[in-house]
């Protein structure tokens, strides 16, 4: 009980710290951000030495080499962070772009405008850089944080953490350190999950296991995604040479990836010699290929584990389907709605799938793997979600923002809307 | 549980018809709203009988005399729905709109499209004119519905709803009637709100209790508002005759909407003739005014049930503040998020407010009624949403659309970013 309204308390300082954050001027939060690179570089030697301290703890096999290897600063590491956190205050200001602007009555001027969501969630793994980027990332957007990095990363991000809220305190006293405030322990995320009055939204970075727990519980929007199970349909036009290609670069290129491909669709009329190619060039590419039941039946590879699997490696299943029909039936009942992509040079049969896959992504002769904040131009990243409100498909900053509607007259009522003239006309926006 | 998996079933089903609604043309769906308008003139008769039926049953004072008049249709109420679904009919066509476009290499180009969520509960009460109105806004935006209306007006939503899936059936067999459901008892709308999973969207429209239970009893977003407790702030620049009229219309205009004011923090310059010539214009005009601290001591004032209430009547609370900055800390402590008001002659102290309220709507100088989805030239108006993400405020068609983004290639692989030049270039929208 008293442990829920800790929490309670540091989310509702968050949120009253960044009120004071959005009501800055632009340069003041462009001078924060500013600080906070200088900050890092000064105390370069520091966090190598905090780091060092975690990166000695987890050691001697208590953690995998993978997640070693992420926690891990360099000084190279740090220098692009700043570097980073730079480019970041160099961005456009992000808050009050004006959306729309429309001329209700005369003298009366309605605006749409950007504006921060308030309180953010994040909660991340090992990578300690992530800390200073998220960070960076809530501050640009007037947004109040509240931050829960990995365990293996405690000392690492204690101390990005101080450096990052002294520099706040220090350029704008008013705003202060609460308005970013770091989760130890990770039973405080749970008291943290259910403050659905206070966080606007939750943004997990980090296993899909993670992702599941945390879309699970609890009743803040998540943005992001527990599953990424993409499909690639090879259609009957499909250019062969150019299908293997997009097919082989889908699953290789990274394929613990949530945007490798994980089931690929052939239709039928590709049976017999081109099926067997393109099988035969995933396998010579060092994928394991797995069937569904024509394709067991048909060329004798060993079953899928299911209709419906994300593998993230290098296996992927391929399954033979009658048309378009059976392909969109299957990715609608079997996908996640990440990215699904066909392999065609039929134009109708491409603007057909564009239009009728209800996915995030839906491409046409491209890697699944072009799915993805930086490949999009979007700059930072903040996630990829499959969720269908608010943000959809790869995020930037712009996943951090809301709208308000400010309207400025001239002593106008409503009197039963007899008092004035609706006008509604658009209004240039500048 | 055989209940539930019933209630799983029907949104399942409204998902698979709905992806056929979307795959249609557009003179498609158009063609279905002009055949709903048709045949609800076709059937007038059939529908008023049914709806004295109705009105039958409620009667003898067992429902409000308000809800009984919300309850009772008549022709030329007929004929206004079937005239507003053809107006949704000629609306542009708010699928596929293309929202940017994006060169990301050489021949690769990146389309974000505004796209149908998928399935939408709606939760409405008695009236029974609002059913044709969201159906037609689910069928013109690619959506399947399921629909819950209030018990007192079972017959006439029966009726309607059958009207409507004929028409749908008839004009799309594709489609079929399961892209709309109707849900009759109470109990199975806590099934629904189990199934996060197939309902992307709830939208409660009806009484704040509703929608507080809504809230407290989903994980599937929300649109709408539990409160809505606005406030107007009469600044020391205020032009007294203008404020007062904004103040009296912004309460008696409709004293039981959401967009009423429900309390007047006035700057403590004010004091004396001035606040006492507004107190006595509220109460002239028959507005009950109620005072917090400070105006209970100095003017007798009957004091506020309490500093956060909203009435819903000809009431309203007065209260006096030092200035600028607690007239804001007093909204951010005590408001809903939902609509505040400046009154002032002083164009800084304007910018001031409507830079730092955080609040779905911000005025100046204008009545808190404006805040409404056909005032603010939005169409039909979906909801008024105090939530922070998605959409916030007055919310039109628009709120019922997410995005997607289609990329067309020409065979382009991602090979560790090396296989393309990233070009990040705007194209035209035309």
């Amino acid at each position: 009980m008293a442990q829920s309204h800790a929490e309670r308390e540091m989310a509702v300082k968050a949120r009253t710290a960044s009120r004071a954050l959005q009501a800055l001027r632009s340069e003041d939060r462009v001078a924060i951000l500013n600080r906070i690179a200088e900050s890092l570089e000064q105390h370069e030697q520091h966090i190598m030495a905090e780091n060092a301290l975690d990166v000695e703890a987890a050691g001697g096999g208590k953690v995998s080499d993978a997640l070693l290897q992420r926690l891990i600063l360099k000084p190279s590491k740090i220098q692009q962070l700043a570097d980073g956190i730079r480019a970041i205050a160099k961005q456009e200001e992000p808050i009050g772009r004006l959306l729309s602007r429309l001329e209700v009555a005369e003298g009366l001027v309605l605006d749409k405008v950007t504006s921060p969501i308030g309180v953010l969630l994040v909660i991340f793994e090992a990578r300690p850089d992530a800390l200073p980027q998220i960070a960076s990332l809530a501050i640009r957007s007037g947004n109040g944080l509240l931050l829960k990095g990995g365990k293996e990363a405690m000392r690492s991000n204690a101390l990005l953490h101080r450096l990052i809220v002294d520099a706040v305190a220090e350029v704008a006293p008013g705003v202060g350190r609460d308005v970013i405030g770091l989760v130890t322990r990770r039973d405080e995320i749970d008291g943290l999950l259910k403050l659905n009055d206070v966080i606007d939204l939750v943004i997990p970075r980090g296993s899909n296991e993670l992702v599941s727990y945390i879309q699970n519980n609890t009743r803040i929007p998540v943005l992001g995604h527990a599953d990424g199970i993409c499909h690639i349909y090879v259609d009957a036009a499909a250019n062969l040479q150019q299908a293997t290609a997009i097919c082989i670069d889908s699953k290789v290129d990274y394929p613990a990836a949530c945007n490798a491909v994980e089931k690929i669709l052939v239709h039928d009329s590709l049976q017999g010699q081109p099926l067997e190619s393109l099988v035969k060039a995933l396998q010579d590419a060092g994928v394991s290929v797995h069937g569904g039941e024509r394709t067991v039946a048909a060329l004798g590879l060993p079953a899928a584990p299911s209709v419906r699997h994300e593998y993230s490696s290098m296996d992927v299943t391929v399954e033979l389907v009658s048309g378009m029909d059976e392909a969109i039936e299957h990715i609608h009942a079997n996908g996640s709605g990440h990215t699904e992509c066909i392999l065609t040079d039929d134009q109708a049969a491409a603007d057909d799938f564009l239009r009728r896959v209800d996915s995030a992504c839906v491409f046409h002769n491209a890697s699944t793997r072009f799915s993805d904040g930086y490949r999009f131009g979007l700059g930072a990243e903040v996630g990829i979600s499959t969720a269908r409100i608010h943000a959809r498909g790869p995020v930037g900053v712009e996943g951090l923002l809301t709208t308000r509607y400010l309207m400025r007259g001239k002593g106008q009522t409503v009197e039963k809307d007899k008092a004035v003239t609706y006008t509604h006309k658009a209004l240039p926006l500048s």
